[in-house]
C-alpha cells in the first residue's frame, strides 16, 4: 500500500483476459524507464475480465505525460482496455456536501489538514448554514444552497455549474441529507461519493439506525459507495461493523454509528484519492 | 459471565418497570440463604419494561424446587412480571435439524463432547442421509424424514410426535435447508435455533452468499435468531461479519462464510443453554 | 448505555461480597422516591469482590444532594464499601495534553462541540506550540510548557499548579509524547487517560508501529489506560485493532492507526465521563 | 482467491527488486501456453525485495512438468530468485501433533472431510492417547510417543524418523503443548505450523489466557505462526481477536478463544495449503 513519495504515472485498466496483457503493459513501462512501484492485478473468472492497477516512477521514465496516452494506445487497442490514466501528483479537485452534522466533515479536513488524505478540498456545499463557521475555521469557500421541493432542480443546475467553474472531478456526501437529481448524478459518474449509516443492502433509506433498534440487530455498520440513480444501491467501496447489545438505545446507535461514518468515509475516499478503485458491473475493485 | 459449577436457579424475568423490583427480588433469595452469583438487569426506556436475569446457589438455599415457583407468586404478580425459571443442572434437551452440510453439526458435536455446551443432544433429524455416518460416530440417534412438496406436512407431524416423546424443549437448525411448518414453528416458541447465513436483515432467503457476491458488498455475515412464521425475521440471539473483497469468488464466500456460520451458530446456542436470553417484541435481552 | 437527560446520581461501590449488598442499596434510593435507571453489578469471584454501578433520577428523590453521602454511610460502613459518588450534570472538568499530532485532538474537540463527549475541556497543555492555532479555532486555552531534560521536574510542577487552579479532574494524554513524571501521575490517581498506540501488553514504549511492522503482525491496535507509574502498564479502559497485511508498510501502519487511537480513546473518555469505570487490581471494570 | 479447478503450476519467488521480473517471468509462461489465473506481487521498498506468487493452468502448457524447473532456470539465475515450484495437485502431506484438547483436531478434521482443506492428513502424532478415539472415528493412523524430560530428545528422533518414513512435508502442532527440540525444528524449517493462544508478542509461552486476564486486556487473540527455535517468534501467518470484558472469567476467556484458536490455524494451514504464503526475514507475504 506504498505511497510514492515521487511522481508516479497509474494506469487503471479492464479489458477481456487473454494471454500477454501484464507482459505486454509492463514491457511498454520497463522499455522506457519506469520502475513499476505497485502492480496488482484480479481476473473475474465468471465474467473473463481482467483488472489490473500499475504505479510506475516518472523519473528515469522516457515518456512525456502528454505522449503516454498516445504511447498506450496499440496495447489499449489491441486488449480493448478500458484505461485510466492517472499522475500522482495531481490531486482530485473536491467538493465536499454537508448538511448539519459535523462529524464526517471535521474528521475530514482534519486529514487533510495533517496531509493524511491527498486530496483537493476545493468548497464546501450546504443545504442549511450550520456547519459554515467549520468552514471558515478551515477557510474553505462555503456555498449555501437551500433545498426545497420547488427549487431544487434549479439549485442543482447551479451546484453543477459551480463545480464545472471550479474543475471538482470528486463531491463527497459527508452526511448530505438530500437525494441527489439524476442531472447531478449523470455529470459525476463514479466521482460521487456517500456514506450510509448501515451495512447496505439492509436498512438503505431514511433513519437506518431507527430501522436497525426496531429490528433487533446485533450488529450495526457503515457503507461508502459511489451514488448511482438508485438510492443506496451503487457500487460499494467500503464498509465496516461494530457490535451492539439490547443495551444500546436509538441515542447509542447513532452516537457509535458515528464512528464507523467518519472512518468508513474516510477509507473510501482515501482509496479512491489514491486511484485505487475500479468499478465494473456496479462493484468495485479496490486495489491494496 | 460466569458459570457456576454448583447447581444454581436461574429467574430471567420481564414486567413493567416500577420502583421496587431488584429489592424485593433480591430480597426473597438473599432472605432464604440463596448467594445471587449474577444479576443482570435492563430498563428499555421507551417501553418502560425492565427485563432481569438473577442467578444464585441453591446449596443453603432454604426452599425447595418444588417449593420456589409458588414462593416467587406473591412477587411475580405484584409486578406483573413474565418469569422462568431454570435450574442450572436441568440441562436443555435438544435435537439437531440438519441437510447435507457437516460442518455445523461436527462444530456442536465436539462443542458437546469436550463439555463445553451444556446440553443434552438427545436426537438428529435430517432430510438426507448423507450426514448419517457422523451421528454415528457420536452415536446419538439419527432420525430419517425424506421431505417432498406432497409428504412435508405429514412428516412434520411425525417429526413434532418424535420431538415431543423425547422430551426436547430445543431445537437446532444447523444449516437445515427446508423452511418449517407452522405447526412445528408454534411447538416450540423461541426454542427453535438457526443459523442464516448473511447478516439479516441484508440477503434473507434463499443463497445468501450468491447475493452477495452479486452486490459487490465488502463484508458478509451470519446470524443466528429463533425461528418464527415469518421466514429469516425471527428475534435476532448473535451475528458476527468478517471482511471480504473482489478477490473473493462465490465459493470463497461460501467457504469462510462457514466459519462464521458455526461460530455465530455456537454462541447463539450457548447463549440459550444458559439461559440468558430474553425475548421481547420479536428482539432478545442478552444477558452476559 | 442510556444517557439519562434529567439529573442523575451515580454510586459506583466496591466491597467484599456479601448477601443484602444490591437488596440494601436499592432500598435506601427505592425509599427516598429514587427511579434507578440504570444497575450493573459484577461479582469477582476470584477475589469475592462485589463492584456496583446504580444510576437514579433525582426528580423526586427526597434526599438533597448534600445529605446524600451522610444518608448513605450506614450502608457503606455495614458493607465495608469503597463508594463513589457522582451527578451527572457536573461535568469533569478536563485538560488535553497533546504534542505534535493533531488527529486525537481535533477528534475529542469535534465531538465535544457536538455534544457527544459530555466533558468540560478547560484547557489544552502542549510541549509544543503547533496545535495552538487549533486550540484558538475551538478557543480553548492553550499553554505552552516546554520540556527539556533541565527543566522537566520544574515544568510539571507548574503543570499541577495550572491544573489545581482550574480545578482539573480528568487529564486526558492524546498522543503528549512525553513520560510524566510521579508527582503528577500521583496528583491524579486513576484519573489520567493515555492512548497508546499498539495492543498492549504488546509493543509498549516508543515506535510501536515500527515495532509492529518488525514482528510482522497481521493486526495492529491501540490501547487507552489511565497513567500508572509503570510506563503503558496502567489499567486498561478500552481496546481495538484492525487487520493489517504485507502490504502495509510502516507508514501505512501509522496513518491507519490513526483511526483506532482517535476511536478508542474517544471510547475511553466517553466511559469516564459517564462514570461507568471503576478500577481494581490495576485492571477495569468498565460498565455498560 | 480462486481455487482453480483444473491443475496448475505455483510459483513462488522473491529476489531483488529490478525492472523486467513480472516481463519476463510472465512471458515464459504466456508464450508456452499457459493461462495465468492468479498473479500478485509485491515489493518491499525498505529491502529492495520483490515477492511474486504467479499460476498458471497446465491444460495447454506445452512445458512438462519435469521440465519446468529447467526452463525457469535462465530467469531464475539472471534475477537471483529463490523460487519454489509446486502444483495444485500435489497435496501437502501433513501430519497433525496434538495433546489432549480436542477443539483443533476436530476442527481440522471435519474441514478435511467436507473437502475444504486440500491437503493430505496422513497421520495424527500425540503424547497422549486422550484423543485416539478420534482419530479412529475419522481412520486416520495414530501414534502415540509419550514424553518426559528423559525420553524427549530420543521421541523426536523416533518422530522424524515417523514423518520421514510418511514423506510428511507438513506439520500441524494443533494445541501440541510440548516445545518441539530443534532437530525437529531444523527438518522442517517454514513447514511447522503452530496455533498460539494470545496476539503475539504479547504473552507468549504458557498459560496466556491467565495472564490476559491477570492484566485485564480488553481483547484476546490467537496467533499461527511457522516454528522456529525462538519459542512464539516465528513468522506469523495469521492472527485474530475478540473483544473480552471484565466479566470474562479466565474459564470463559479459555471458552471463547477455542474458537479464535482453530478459526486462525485453519486460515494459516489453508493458505500455506494454497502455497500462498512466503517467508522472508522472519515474516510472511500471504498472497490473496
Amino acid at each position: 500500500m506504498t505511497v510514492a513519495s515521487t511522481p508516479t504515472a497509474i494506469l487503471l485498466i479492464s479489458c477481456p483476459d487473454q494471454p500477454g496483457i501484464v507482459h505486454n503493459t509492463t514491457g511498454l513501462i520497463v522499455d522506457h524507464g519506469g520502475n513499476i512501484v505497485h502492480l496488482d492485478q484480479h481476473v473475474d473468472t465468471e465474467t473473463n475480465v481482467l483488472f489490473m492497477r500499475i504505479e510506475w516512477t516518472l523519473e528515469k521514465f522516457t515518456i512525456t505525460r502528454n505522449d503516454l496516452l498516445k504511447a498506450l494506445t496499440p496495447i489499449v487497442d489491441r486488449f480493448q482496455m478500458r484505461a485510466d490514466l492517472e499522475f500522482s501528483d495531481t490531486l482530485p479537485r473536491t467538493a465536499i456536501f454537508v448538511s448539519k452534522e459535523s462529524h464526517c466533515l471535521y474528521d475530514l479536513l482534519s486529514r487533510h489538514e495533517s496531509g493524511e488524505l491527498l486530496i483537493d478540498i476545493s468548497l464546501i456545499v450546504s443545504n442549511h448554514t450550520i456547519l459554515k463557521p467549520i468552514a471558515d475555521r478551515f477557510q474553505i469557500p462555503f456555498h449555501h444552497f437551500p433545498i426545497t421541493p420547488e427549487n431544487k432542480a434549479q439549485q442543482e443546475s447551479a451546484e453543477i455549474e459551480l463545480l464545472q467553474n471550479n474543475d471538482i472531478d470528486t463531491v463527497v456526501l459527508a452526511r448530505y441529507m438530500q437525494i441527489l437529481g439524476h442531472h447531478l448524478i449523470d455529470a459525476y459518474p463514479n466521482k460521487i461519493i456517500n456514506i450510509h449509516h448501515s451495512f447496505l443492502p439492509a436498512f438503505p433509506g431514511a433513519r437506518p439506525y431507527h430501522s436497525a433498534h426496531a429490528r433487533g440487530v446485533k450488529i450495526i455498520g457503515a457503507t461508502s459507495h459511489y451514488v448511482t440513480e438508485d438510492l443506496d444501491e451503487g457500487p460499494i467501496i467500503a464498509q465496516d461493523v461494530i457490535h451492539v447489545s439490547h443495551r444500546d438505545s436509538v441515542k447509542d446507535l447513532i452516537r457509535r454509528g458515528k464512528d464507523l461514518e467518519k472512518i468508513v468515509l474516510a477509507r473510501a475516499l482515501w482509496a479512491h484519492s489514491q486511484r485505487r478503485v475500479l468499478v465494473y458491473d456496479n462493484k468495485t475493485i479496490v486495489f491494496r
